[in-house]
């Protein structure tokens, strides 16, 4: 077993968890290839070159499995700007339940109880190991990678509720995937979202307030962050509503496409 | 293997979960000794007679590992009294993360960044089974039991977020134990919240404004409960802080007296 592969010599590498004849596993993407590994992206793993699989004949799933997901509000100077708030002195944070999460091409549920349901396009921070108060010299060393996120908000149950927990807490309102990449500069990179084809958020990650590494600090002087724990870093400016029958895909340069449907609740 | 104990003739159950010579157990206290149970109390049990523990000789732990804890504000009202609020039309939810559990006789660690830290005596409501939109009719059925929970609050963190999950979900700000009772019943009981022996919360469940069943019908109508999640049911009146180097009871009537410390952060 490579116990981390930082120290192993592997570069650019994207992780994906996948669903093949019913079993689920880790693995990498490679090219138009998963190959799947012995371990996980978090305690230690090597390459399982015993067999391989076309990326049209796995289904895709979140990339990780958090204990809990932390999520920051108001953290784009572009989304301050068009909502004319104040730029915050501090991080703003949130928590969204792991019952929150789906993986790619999976269907985004717009409940009943909401008239409003948003997309909002989040670069994801993946942590790879158990962090407390966090130095910024090492919050570097606790990520593992990188992944596109999605907080879907019911608009008008935030407004409403003043708390944004159930607005945000809804089964299937964190699609996320569809790699981590452990190659993402996350000081600058391009990330858009697009609803049917239309790009409705076009921003870049040099726009936030505070950046990865600030939050990790932040939020590790608060909670103990676990292996596989995420957190998502706010949206840019664009937010808008989502209908049902959409495609909704959140793009960032140098991590991929992450695309999802969305249909009414029962 | 009793796949379901209240369908198994099971009554005046008291869960526990327990470590003794550093192997963790989940086990049934009866008087002074603890029964350990093969199986857990989610998916099947039956006591495990072989040996028993004197509870002088075991350490309790949180009675249950949830993936997710939902909190309730606002729900007593005595305290909607105290706080001159109005009476809310629906709960107000958030979410604690599972990181800030700790059990009986553990440590609260006042946080450096807060000036004031807030003991909350709650009803906690430990989920058996997992649950997605259930009726009020069938919520009792989810319910394993209930334990004693302190919703520690960072007071000023609070007022300054506006949203409330930094100043609830530091690191240990949520003991839990010693219990989980399935003979409690949730309409009524005597709740107490003591420092250094002196009483400061001391109220009833029946001036609860949502239920425990009403709450599991609004929650699992926003998201998916799974077995051991917990979801605490809101403090009565009479909230107040903490210093450092005391005592912390809650004691609710048929479950028993959750006991922590204080201490400053490192």
């Amino acid at each position: 077993m490579h116990y981390n592969y930082r120290y192993g010599g592997g570069k650019k590498i994207k992780f994906v968890r996948f669903l093949f004849k019913g079993e689920k596993y880790y693995g990498l993407l490679k090219k138009d290839r998963v190959i799947p590994i012995k371990g996980d992206p978090f305690s230690g793993w090597e390459e399982d070159g015993s067999k391989t699989y076309s990326v049209a004949d796995v289904k895709f799933l979140a990339p990780c499995q958090p204990s809990k997901i932390i999520a920051v509000g108001l953290n784009y100077y572009d989304h301050a700007r068009e909502l004319n708030m104040e730029i915050p002195e501090e991080p703003v944070i949130f928590l969204k339940p792991p019952t929150s999460v789906i993986g790619p091409e999976d269907y985004i549920i717009l409940p009943e109880q909401s008239g409003r349901v948003d997309y909002e396009a989040e670069l994801a921070v993946v942590i790879q190991k158990e962090a407390r108060n966090v130095s910024h010299e090492i919050a570097k060393d606790v990520i593992l990678g990188y992944t596109c996120g999605n907080d879907i908000t019911a608009r008008d149950l935030q407004k409403k509720d003043g708390q944004w927990t159930r607005a945000k807490s809804f089964d299937t309102f964190l699609p996320l995937g569809p790699v981590i990449s452990d190659e993402f500069k996350p000081g600058s990179g391009r990330i858009e979202l697009k609803v049917d084809g239309e790009v409705k958020q076009g921003s870049n990650t040099d726009q936030m307030i505070f950046d990865v590494y600030d939050l990790v600090v932040f939020i590790s002087g608060i909670m103990t962050l676990k292996p596989g724990d995420v957190i998502i870093t706010g949206t840019p400016g664009g937010i808008g509503p989502l209908k049902e029958n959409s495609k909704v895909e959140v793009y960032i340069e140098g991590i991929g496409n992450l695309v999802n449907y969305t249909k009414r609740g029962d």
